[in-house]
C-alpha cells in the first residue's frame, strides 16, 4: 500500500490493482496534463492536473464502494476504472477534445486502445480483471459504471471541489463527504437517499456557478479556440498525426506549437499571454439558427467571410459557438417519499438552471486587438446577428492587457 | 488596476508599474516554471508556479511597504522588485542552478540583463524607474533590499503558506499577516518589533519542518540529481547552449531532454517516475572530509570509480553530496527590550535548529533498482563511509514502485 | 488601535470610536449572547457570539467605506453603527425575538436607549458623534444605513461566511471580498457593478442553501419554540420582567429558566438535549389560512384544543408556523449595462429561488416523544391539514434519541 | 448510527456505545463547558467547547483503532472512554482545576463516580461495559489507556487542531491523519512507526508554539486567575459546595459568581472585560526559591504583604506562580532502527524545546489599572525579585483598555 498526501482529501491510500496501475506510464502522464488547461491564464492559481484529480477520483471511488458495501473483484474492477478514468485524455484536457473528435472519431472516455495494451493491460491481467469491463465502466456502461460516469459520479465531486481549492473561487466547495454517504442503489439505478434533494440542488448549483465563473470564463474561452485553432493547423499541416497528439503531453504540444511554422505565432500569444479579444460576445436569442447549426467546415468558412468584409488576414477570425446548453444532471435521481424520482422533476431550482444556463451561454468571435472593431462590426453584419443592449468588447488602447480582470 | 484571484492570499490588486510588467515575456514565462520542481513526484498537488508566487510576493510586497509608511518612487522600485524577482530562474527553478552557475557563473537572483533590456527595460523606463537599482534591490542590495531578499523577506513568507497549500504539508502554515505587521526599520536595518522573538521562531520552525519532509525529501532529491545529470549531459553534449537553457521553460527542457541521444533515457525514466533508487544514505558524520570538500569534477570521477567497483556502466551512479548545513534565518533581528538583536543570540529553539540540521542531513549515492545493492556496497568502501547503525536502501524486489510513500 | 485575531477574517485592526466602544458593557455583553442560538444543538461546532460577528462586520464595513472612498466623521459612524448593530439582541438572539415584541415592541435593531445612554453615550459624545445618527444607521436609514442594514449589507456577508466556517456547512462560502469589491454608489442607491449579476446571486443562493440545512433546520426549530415557549411563561408568570430580559445574556437566561418552577422542565429538557418530537411537519400548501392568519392568543388557543382531543395536557403541544417566505435580497439591486436593475427583475434564478422558498417552508407541531402520534393525529383533525404523501414524524422507539442526524 | 457535522473533522458517525452515551445528561453537559476557559477574552472566535472536543477525540479514537486493527469490547470500551474522558471537568475546564483539587482531592480526569451512576452506568451496562475499566482508560491506565490519555494521545491530536482552527492561531495545526497512521504497539508500548522522529517532533513544536500565544497567554492567565480566585471565595464564604461547584456548567459559575456579594465585582470585570493588569511579570531566573515553594496558603500570605506594603486592599493583589515547566510529550516513544526510543533522547529539537519552555516561564503580580504600579513596587520588594532588564507592566493611563493586543 501507499500513502499520497493530496492537498484537497490529504492522505490517499493506494492499494491493490490501482497501487499497480499508478506506475504505468499512462497514468504518470497525466502529471503533464492539465486539468483546466487555458483556465490558468485566469486564474494563475489553477496549475492542478488530471493526475491528482485522477487519485481524487479514485479516493472518492473506494469511499462510496465502502458505503455501498460493494467488494471483492467487482470493487477492483470500478477503483481501476476510478484510477484510469482520464487517461484518454488529450494535452490540455477538454480543450483540444472536438478537434481530435473530428480526426479520431474518438472522446477521451474511449480508453478500449490504452487498457488493452501494454502495461496497463499486463497489470490488469495479473489481477485478473478484463480491460473490456475497466473501459466499459468508464464509459459508464452497467451499474457501476454510474459512480465513475453518470450524473453523481464521483468524478465531479472531485472536481468541484478540486477546481475551488486550486482557483481560489469557493462556488464548487461542495459537501462530498455528505452526498457519498447519501448514495444508494435502488432496482439498479444509483439515487441520492431520502431528504437529499438539497444535496442533489447543491452539486447543480455548485457547477451553474462555477460555469461563468472559472470554465467558461471568457478568457479561458478565448485561449482554448486560439490552441484548437493551432491544434487543428498542426494537423492541416501534416506536422503531427492526430493520434500521436492525442497522447501528447501539455509539454509537448506546447514545443511543438513553436516549432511549426503555421502555429509559432499562435505559441507565441499563449506564452505571453497577448491573447486575441472579442470583437463580438453575444446573447443566444440573438444568433441565427444557421450559425447555431453550422458544423465546422461552414464556420471555418463563416470566419474567411468575416474576415473577408472586415479586410483583415483570413486566419485573423475566431467565431467560437458552444453548443447549446444542456444540462445532465438534472436527470439526478433522488428518493422522495420512498419513490425514485428525476431532480429536476421535483425541484423548482433545478428547472430555473436550466433557464439560467441560456441566459448564461454566449457566442464569441475574436480577433486581435487592433482589428477587433473591424472584426465585430463584419461579424455583426456578415452572421446577421441581431444585438439588443450594449455590445461587449474588448478592444482598448494603449499597452496590451494580457492579464484581464477575473471576471 | 487588475485584480488578480489568488488561492492563497484570495484577491492581489496589480497596480502601477507592476501592472505594466505583468504582460512582458519574462513575467509570463513564470507561468510555466514549476515553484518546487521534482517535489511534484512527491506531492502530486504541488503544480504551482513561479508566477503566482511572483504575484503573492508583490502583493506582501505592497501589504509591508503601505505598512512600513513607504510610498512613492521608493515603494514602486520595490514593488517593481518583487515582482521580477524570480524572472531568473532555470526551468525547474532551483532544481539544475548549481549546472549552470558553473557554466554561466550566474544564480537566479542575477536579473541585470532581464531588466535591462526588451520589455521590462521599455516599462521601467515609461515608469521612470532605473532598471540596474532593481536589479539591485533583488539581490538584497540596500535597505529595502531587504524586504525582498534577505533574513525576513517577503519572499520566504510567500512561499511558505504556498508550498503548504499545494503540497498539503501543513508546517508551513506561517502567520504572514503578523510578521508583516510587526516589521520595522531600526537603524536601516528591518527587524521584527518588541515582543516578537516567537513569532520568528515560528518561521525558522516552518522552515525546519518543510525541509526533510518537502524541500529535501529523498525522492524530490534523487529525481532533482537525475535532472541536474540530464541538464549536464545536454550542455557538455552540445545539445543546448547554457545561456539558452537558462532562459527555457519547464517544457522545453522536458522536450528537449527527451529529443537528446544522451538523455532520452533520463527524461524517459523522469516522465515516467521510474526513478533511481538510494544505494547509500548516510549522516555527515559519516562522511569523510575529502568527500565533503570534492568539487564538481572530483565527484565525477568518485562516481566513476564506484561504478567501477561495483561493475555497472559509468553513468549507472549518482553521488549527491548537499552543501553543508546553515541557517541564514537565525541571523535575523528582533527587537529585545529596546535592542536589536540576532535570533540566533536570543532563542534556545534557533541554536537547537542548527544542530538539528546537522541531524537531518544526508549523502546520497543513487542507482537503478537492479545495481543500487552492489553500486551501495561499492560506494561504501570507495568513498570511506563510515555507517553505524542500519543502512537505509530503496532495493526493492518485484513491481519497480515509483510512487514512494510521501515521506 | 487593537489588532484582534478572528478565525474568519485573521487580523482585524479596531481604531477610532470603534476601539473606544469595544470596551463598553454592551458590546463586551455580546461574548455572551450566541449568534445563532438553538443551531448548536445540530451542529456542535457553533458555538461562535455576536461579538466576533459584530467585529466582523465592523471589518468589512471598513473595508467597503476604504473601497467607497467614504471619510472622516462619515465614516466613523458607518464603523461605530457597524460595531454596535446587534447590541440590541436578546439572549439566544433572534430565537425569543418574537415574544418580546409582543411584549415590549421592539426588535433587535432598536437600539436607541442602549446608544443614548451609559459608556456607549460616553465615548460617542468624546469623539463629536450622535446617538440618534448611529441608531438611524443601524435602523437602515439614509444612504450608508444601507451599508449596515440593506439588502447589499456587510453583516450578511459576514454572517454567512461566519456561520459557514463555525458549523462547518460549507453553503455559506461567499466571496465577500468580491462582493465589497463591486459595491458602488448610484444616485444614492447601493449596487453592486456592471457584471455582478452572477455575484449577486451567489449571495442569494448561499443563503438559500444555509437556510433549510442550518437556520431552519428542524431540531433548531423545535428548541427554539422550547425556548421561545419558556421566555412566554417566565414574562406570564411574572418571574422576569420583559425589559429585563431583554438584557440579560444566554447564561442568565439559562439559570433563571432552571430556577423559575414552570420553566425548570424546559430547561432540563434543553440542557440534556431532550427535546419535543415533530407530530406534524406539514408544507405550506396544506394548512389553511385560517392557522397561517392567526395571531399568537389565537395559536394558543389552538394548541389547547389540539392539546384537548389528544388528551394531553394543555402545555404539551408546541405550534410553530413560520411566517410566510420572503426574499428580501431579491431587491438587491444591480448594474446592467449601466442601467440600475433589481436582481429579482434581472436573474431567472432568483425568481425561482423565491417559489423554491415557500417549497421548503414546513408548519410544525411538536409534542413529546411518547404523545407525538396522538397530538399528530389531534393536530391534523383540529387544524384542518390537507396532508398528502407521507407524514414526517420523529416518534421512535427505544431510548431518546437527543442527537439527530445533522438534517 | 448517528452522523455529526463537525467543524474539524466533518463528518463523525457515533454508533455502539458512543451512541448511547451521547444522551447523558453529563456529555450534554460539555456542550456548557468551554475548551479553552478565559482564552476566549484574548482570541474572540475561541467559544468551542468540551462537547465537540470530546466527539473529535471519539472520532480519532475510532481511526486509530481501526488503525490498530483493535476490535470488539476492547475497542467499544476505548470509544467510551474517549468520548466520556473530559465529563469530569468543571466550568470554564482547566481553569479553576487547582481551587476544587485542594478541596475535593480530585481532578477532571478522575470519573469514577460519574460512569458509575445515573444514566451512564445504565447504558454501559447495557452494552456489557464494566464502568471501572472506562474509569481506568480515562486515568490513562493500561495498554490501552495510552491512546486515550498518554505522551501520544487522540485528545492532543484533536485540542490542537480545534483551538488551532477556533483561535485562528495557525501553529496547532499538526499532520493528525499521519500521526494516527503511523502508531503502533511494541511490547505494550504506543509508539511511533519508524521514520517519524520529525513526525512526533512537530507534535511538541505545535504545543511549544500555541502555549504561550495561547494557552499561557497573560490576558488569558489575568482572567483566569481572577475566576480561580472567584471560585475560592465562592467555597469560602460558604456560598457553593465544591463537590457541586464541580459540577456545574460555565452559566451557572458565571451566574453565581454575580449572585455572590463577595464576588460579584469579579463577577462584572469578567462580564465587561475590565480586567486586572499585570504589575510584575518575571521570569523564573528572577524568582527566588522560596516564592516558587510556596504552597496556597503561604502565596494568599505573600499577597496580602504585597498589599499592606503597597498601602491597597487585602484583596488587591493576585499572585500567580504556574508550576515549573516540564514536558511530558518528550518521553513520547519512537522507533528507530527498530527500537524503541524516547524522543527527548533522540531528538535535538526536544531537548531545547524543554530550555525554551524555562525562558517562556514567567510569574505574574495583577492588580488594578490604578493601583498596579504600586503594586509591582511593593511585590519586587516584598517578594525578593530580582529583575533585570525593563519590566514589563500593563499600567496604562486614559481609557481602560479592555481587549489587549492578541500578543
Amino acid at each position: 500500500m501507499t500513502t499520497v498526501k493530496d492537498s484537497v482529501h490529504d492522505h490517499i491510500e493506494v492499494e491493490g490493482v490501482a497501487r499497480a496501475l499508478l506506475d504505468t506510464p499512462p497514468v504518470q502522464r497525466l502529471r503533464r496534463i492539465s486539468q483546466l488547461g487555458t483556465v490558468g491564464l485566469v486564474y494563475p492559481s489553477a496549475n492542478h492536473t488530471r493526475f491528482e484529480h485522477s487519485l481524487g477520483v479514485y479516493h472518492l471511488a473506494d469511499r462510496a464502494l465502502d458505503h455501498l458495501g460493494i467488494e471483492g473483484q467487482q470493487a477492483e474492477r470500478v477503483r481501476a476504472a476510478a484510477l484510469l478514468h482520464d487517461i484518454g485524455h488529450a494535452p490540455y484536457s477538454h480543450n483540444i477534445e472536438t478537434v481530435l473528435h473530428r480526426h479520431t472519431g474518438k472522446y477521451h472516455d474511449d480508453v478500449s486502445d490504452l487498457v488493452g495494451n501494454g502495461a496497463i493491460a499486463r497489470r490488469l491481467a495479473a489481477h485478473d480483471l478484463d480491460p473490456d469491463r475497466i473501459a466499459g465502466l468508464v464509459a459508464g456502461e452497467g451499474e457501476l459504471g454510474q459512480l465513475v460516469s453518470g450524473e453523481l459520479d464521483v468524478d465531479r465531486m472531485d472536481y468541484l471541489v478540486r477546481d475551488a481549492h486550486h482557483t481560489g473561487v469557493s462556488y464548487g466547495s461542495i459537501d462530498h463527504e455528505r452526498l457519498i454517504r447519501e448514495l444508494r442503489f435502488v432496482d439498479g439505478t444509483l439515487v441520492l437517499d431520502e431528504g437529499n434533494v438539497q444535496s442533489a440542488e447543491s452539486l447543480l448549483l455548485a457547477r451553474a456557478l462555477m460555469n461563468p465563473t472559472v470554465y467558461q470564463h471568457h478568457v479561458a474561452r478565448i485561449s482554448k479556440a486560439m490552441l484548437r485553432r493551432g491544434a487543428e493547423r498542426l494537423i492541416d499541416s501534416g506536422a503531427v498525426d492526430p493520434d500521436r497528439l492525442r497522447r501528447m503531453d501539455d509539454h509537448a504540444l506546447l514545443v511543438t506549437l513553436r516549432e511549426c511554422d503555421r502555429t509559432a505565432e499562435t505559441a507565441r500569444r499563449l506564452d505571453q499571454r497577448d491573447l486575441l479579444k472579442r470583437a463580438v460576445w453575444a446573447e443566444l436569442d440573438s444568433v441565427p439558427g444557421a450559425v447555431l447549426a453550422a458544423d465546422n467546415e461552414k464556420r471555418r468558412e463563416m470566419e474567411r467571410e468575416v474576415a473577408a468584409t472586415a479586410g483583415v488576414d483570413p486566419d485573423g477570425v475566431v467565431l467560437d459557438v458552444p453548443p447549446e446548453p444542456e444540462m445532465a444532471e438534472s436527470t439526478s435521481r433522488v428518493l422522495v417519499n420512498g419513490q425514485v424520482r428525476a431532480l429536476g422533476a421535483q425541484s423548482t431550482l433545478v428547472r430555473a438552471l436550466r433557464a439560467a444556463q441560456r441566459d448564461q451561454w454566449r457566442l464569441g468571435v475574436y480577433a486581435s486587438d487592433t482589428e477587433a472593431e473591424q472584426v465585430g462590426d463584419a461579424a455583426l453584419q456578415t452572421l446577421g446577428l441581431e444585438l439588443e443592449g450594449t455590445l461587449v468588447r474588448d478592444v482598448r488602447t494603449g499597452i496590451n492587457t494580457t492579464l484581464d480582470e477575473f471576471e
